[in-house]
């Protein structure tokens, strides 16, 4: 059971030149900054009548954002989050259903949520991540 | 003023491939299927907790989701549509922060929305709609 769209994950260069666009040109206000080592970024959030932009800016050259910015250089959108109260339930759902899975069970993101995501070939494109809220 | 974001414009191939896919895979259902003959598309749309997913299928050649595919032929994420209540303040808001505008003005889009699109050269790679409620 999907809840809503959790968040839009967007590779930036810059946190520092992507920050003060969504300020300015948006209205937007920026709700903190969090490192997420495991996956090598520093994410900026914005809540947006409660689903959140989350700016994605690499930390290291092997980190996933930093190969996306390789093939989008202007950056761009990089994965749509589905919210839902039971990720292991969606992700056995989204195998019935025959999309291949990047991770088979789910582990913990930033927020201490639980996160998986399935793979874009079998998503039409779209790099989709599941997430349960932490306790 | 941005309410919450108000779809996710998503490029597909098919329509007959991509809704049961998001209908099984997900658990989401699709809402309706409409044409925009000014976009040379047909979406379908689906609600997901108040922000909608709207994939975009071209109906000829030259439609810019047609283009958008030449270059990702798997589909992705086309652009990001944020509600506001003044449209057309958003736009000022956005080009007095040095925003590049597509659209100076509002048009009328699906369900007599209006809306305007900012250049995704100023937007960090992503092609944002603002868009504002018909009455």
């Amino acid at each position: 059971m999907i809840n809503k769209i959790d968040h839009i994950g967007i590779a930036v260069k810059s946190l520092d030149e992507a920050v003060p666009y969504y300020e300015k040109a948006l209205g937007l206000k920026c709700e903190g900054v969090e490192t997420v080592e495991d996956q090598k970024v520093k994410t900026a959030f914005f809540n947006v009548g409660g689903t959140h932009l989350e700016l994605l800016e690499p930390t290291a050259p092997d980190s996933p954002i930093a190969k996306f910015l390789e093939k989008n250089p202007f950056g761009g959108v990089h994965h749509v989050a589905f919210n839902t109260s039971d990720v292991v339930g969606a992700l056995s759902q989204a195998k019935e259903a025959g999309v291949r899975l990047i991770n088979e069970t789910p582990k913990i993101g930033a927020h201490s949520k639980k996160i998986a995501f399935l793979h874009p070939k079998s998503t039409m494109g779209v790099l989709t991540e599941l997430c349960q809220d932490g306790e």
